[in-house]
C-alpha cells in the first residue's frame, strides 16, 4: 500500500464498481462483490488487490499472480491463473491508470490564500484557489478556478492561467498564456528571453524577444524544464503534450497535440513539431526544422533535417531506424574482418 | 505588434530617425519622414513596419514583403521590391536588433526595495535598485547601481555584483564576483561546490572547493544553468560570453570573451575555452582540455582531445567537420554495398 | 589563500600535526614543527604550504614545487625536490582532501530558525538547526539534528530527513525519506511525479505515482538535478552515491552504494544500477535495464542493453570500450581508403 505519510486512499471498491466505473465487461462467473482494497503490481498483489498486465515481459508474473482482479488484453486473458478476475480491455494500462486515480485521487490542499503570498491588487483569482506561502503574483495576472499554486512560485505581470492548473514549487512564469488542466512541476521556467542575439565580436547584440509562450489545455511540463518565449512569433505547446524533466524548448518552437517529449531533450528555436510526435531522452533537434505527425525520434538522436511523419528515426545525425542499426552492424562486421585480416 | 500585456512600445520612429540613430545610410530618394510604427518579420510586415533580411532562406518573403523599410545587405538590396526603403548594412540582423531595442526598451520595474526582501545590514546596494519580494541578500554583499533583482533570489555572503545587472527569479549566487551588465536568467545556480572528491570505496571524501566564480562584464547566463565555483583556482566566464539554458560549467573552467554556448552543453572541470568559441547544443567537453580561439564545436559533439583554434568539429568523439561527414558517408556506402552483395 | 570573503581558515598546522591527524608517516629527518599555513596546488605553493601530487601529468610541477610538504605516492616520492617533506600515502588526493577539510572546515551559519521561515506546528526539528528565511516546512515533516536548510527551500508534508543534512537554497523535496549526512545542492527537485501515463490519442492518462524517493546516508546531489519518486516501488539512491548537476533520475530507479554519476546523465525509469558504478557526463540509460557492479559507462554513452559488472562501455549505442574505439578506427581507415581510391 502506498505510504500513508504521503498518499491517502479514498476507499475500497468492489470489482463490480470498478467494472462499471470504467465500462469494462466483468466475466460472467465473476464475483461482483469481491472487495479490492488497493492497486498493486502483479508480483506483489494479494487477493484483495487490483493489478494489470500491459507488457508481455511480465507474463510470468501474470501467471503466478495472487491478485484478485487484473486489467488484461483479450489474448493474455486466456492464460490467466485460475480464480483471477480478468477485466478485459485493449488498453489495460490506461484502465489501470483510471482505477488507480480512483483509489488515490490527488489531494489538493484546502482552499486558502496564504497571508504570506504576495498578490498584486490588480490580479484576478478564480474561486477555490490554494495559494501557498511566498508565492508572488504580479499585476494584471488572471488565474482561473481551482488554482493550486505551490510555495515560492512567481507569476509575472500579465500572465493568464486557465482553470484547474497546478503550478509546482519555485516555478517562474512570465509572458505566457496558459490553458486549463495544465501542470508545471517544480522549477519550471516559462517565458524568459530566448537565446537571441546578433553575433558581434565587439559584443553580441540582444534581439528583443517580443513573443509569448502559449500552453494549451492538458499539458504537463516536468521539473526544471525551460521554455523560452518567442522572439516575435510565439512558442506554442499543443494540447495534451507531455514534457518530462530538464527539457529545453527554444524560442518560436511550435509543438502540436499529444506529443511526448522525454527528459533532457533539446528543441532548438523555430522548430515545428506536428501532432503525436514522440522524442526520446536526450535527443536534440537543430533549429528551423519540421518534424511530421506521428514521427518517433529515438533517444540521443541528433536531428539535422526535416523528418517525414510516421517514421522512426535514430542516431546523431538521425537516420531511419533500420538504416541506423544497419550502420552499426556494418561497423561491427568491419572490425571483425579487420581482426581476421 | 507585441502583446501589450507583456511589452510596451516606446514610440514610433520615422525612417530618417532610425537611419541616423544607427548611422545607416538612407537611399537618396527615400522618404525621410515615413513613419514606422513597429518592427515585424518580412512576411507579416505592413507599410508602417520595419523589417530585416539576414538569411537567404527568406529571400521569397523579401521579394513579396509589404514592409515600409528593411535592413538588408548591399547584394540583396538589388532585388528589393519597389517602394521598399532599403537600410543597407553588412550586418542587417544587428541593426534590426538595435532598432527593435529602441521600439521596445526593456521595462525595469520602478526603483524600490520590497519590504519583503531580506537584506543584511552589512550589505551595500547602489542607487536605483529594484529588489523584489522574498529576495535574500547576505552579509557583506556588494551590489552596484541600477540593480534589478527578481523575486525569490538568494545572494549569499560576500558576493559582489557590478552595475546594471539583472538577476532573474529564484536564482542562487554564492562565492562569486560578477561584473557589470550581467544577466542571470531564472533558476541559475552560481557558485555551489564543484563535483570534487577523492574516490574511496569506504565513502568518497569531499575536497573542499576553495575557489570562486568570476563573471566578467556583459555576460548572459540562461535559465537553470549551473556554474560551479573553482576548487582552488576560479571558474571564469569571460566578457561578453553568452550561455544558454541548462548548461553545466564545471569547476575551474576558464571561458574567454565572446563565446556562445548553446543549451544543455556540459563543460567538464578545468577546461580552458579561448575567445569566440561557439559550442552547439548538448555538446560535451571532457575535463582538462583546451579549445582554441574561434573554434566551432557542433551540437552533440563529444570532445575528448584539445582542439586547435579556428577549426570546425563535430561528432562523439569529435573530429574535424569534413572528416565526420565523410565517416557518415562511408558508413552509408557500406550498407548499400552490403545490400547489393 | 582562499578568498576570505568566502572562506575562513581554521588555523595553521605543523606538519607533525597533519601527519598524526591523518596517521600518515613523517620521514625520519623531517622537521615536525614546520608550520603549514595553507593548502595550495604544487605550482603556486610556498614553503609554508601543503600540497599533493595525484596525477603523473603534474610531475613537472612536483619537481619544481616550493611547497613545504606534499602528499605523494611512494614511487613519486623518490623524485621529490630537496627539502620537500613527503607525506607518503597510496591515496594522496584523499589525504589532501582530509587536510584541506581541516584547514577550511565548512562554516555552518549559527543555529537559528529564521522568524521568516514557515514551519508547520506538526513538524519536528532536531537540535542545532539553522533554518534560513522563506523556508517552508510542511505538516509532519521530521528533520534530524544539525540541520542546515538554506533560503527559500520547500519541504513538503511527511518528508523525513536525518541528521547532519544540508539542503541548499530553493530546493524542493516531497514524498521522500532521506538519511544522515545527505547534501542537496541548490535547485534540486526530489519527489515529484515520474513521467508515467498511458498513451492515448484522446489525451494521455496519468498513472498516479504512488512510490517515494529513498536517499540513503552520505549522498550528495548536484544543483538542479531532478529525482522523480517511484510509481509504486520507490526510487532509491544508495549510500555514499554522488550525483552531479542537472542529472535526471526517473521513477523506480534503484542506485547502489558509492556510485558516481556525472553531470547531465539521464537514467530512465526502473533501471537498477549496482554498487560502485561510474557514469560519465551526458550518458543516458534506457528504461528497465540492469548495470552490474563496478561498471564504467563513458560520457555521452547511450545504454540500450543490460551491462555486465566490471566492464568499461562507451558509445551510442554503448559497446565495450575497446570495441567502440575499434569502430572509430575502422571508420577512419575506411575514409582514408576512399580518398586513395
Amino acid at each position: 500500500m502506498a505510504d500513508p505519510r504521503f498518499f491517502t486512499k479514498a476507499k475500497s471498491f468492489t470489482v463490480g464498481e470498478i467494472a462499471r466505473m470504467l465500462d469494462c465487461p466483468l466475466p460472467e462467473n465473476a464475483d461482483d462483490f469481491l472487495v479490492l482494497d488497493d492497486v498493486n503490481p502483479l508480483k506483489d498483489a494479494q487477493p484483495n488487490h487490483l493489478s494489470f498486465l500491459d507488457n508481455v515481459k511480465y507474463k510470468e508474473d501474470f501467471i503466478k499472480t495472487k491478485a484478485g482482479a487484473c486489467f488484461v488484453s483479450p489474448q493474455m486473458a486466456k492464460i490467466a491463473p485460475k480464480g483471477l478476475i480478468c477485466l478485459i480491455s485493449p488498453t489495460p494500462y490506461k484502465f489501470y491508470a483510471l482505477a488507480a486515480q480512483a483509489f488515490y485521487p490527488e489531494k489538493k490542499p484546502k482552499n486558502e490564500i496564504s497571508p504570506l503570498a504576495l498578490i498584486d491588487k490588480t490580479a484576478k483569482l478564480g474561486e477555490n484557489a490554494y495559494i501557498a506561502p511566498y508565492v508572488v503574483i504580479g499585476p494584471n495576472v488572471m488565474i482561473g478556478r481551482n488554482a493550486w499554486i505551490d510555495a515560492g512560485t512567481v507569476i509575472q505581470e500579465g500572465v493568464k492561467i486557465g482553470d484547474n492548473c497546478r503550478i509546482g514549487t519555485q516555478t517562474s512564469v512570465s509572458h505566457a498564456l496558459i490553458g486549463d488542466y495544465v501542470r508545471l512541476y517544480p522549477g519550471v521556467r516559462v517565458g524568459q528571453d530566448g537565446f537571441g542575439f546578433a553575433i558581434d565580436p565587439k559584443g553580441h547584440v540582444k534581439v528583443p524577444q517580443l513573443g509569448r509562450v502559449i500552453i494549451e489545455n492538458h499539458v504537463e511540463i516536468g521539473a526544471n524544464t525551460t521554455i523560452d518565449r518567442g522572439a516575435g512569433p510565439d512558442t506554442i505547446i499543443g494540447q495534451g503534450t507531455w514534457i518530462d524533466n530538464l527539457v529545453q524548448i527554444g524560442h518560436n518552437v511550435v509543438i502540436g497535440k499529444g506529443c511526448i517529449i522525454v527528459s533532457q531533450v533539446g528543441i532548438s528555436g523555430s522548430c515545428t513539431i506536428d501532432d503525436y510526435v514522440a522524442i526520446g531522452g536526450q535527443a536534440g533537434i537543430a533549429g528551423h526544422l519540421h518534424i511530421g505527425k506521428n514521427a518517433k525520434i529515438g533517444a540521443q538522436s541528433g536531428v539535422i533535417n526535416d523528418l517525414a511523419g510516421g517514421g522512426e528515426y535514430i542516431g546523431s545525425p538521425a537516420f531511419p531506424k533500420t538504416q541506423f542499426f544497419r550502420q552499426i552492424a556494418a561497423l561491427n562486421r568491419l572490425i571483425k574482418k579487420k581482426k581476421r585480416d
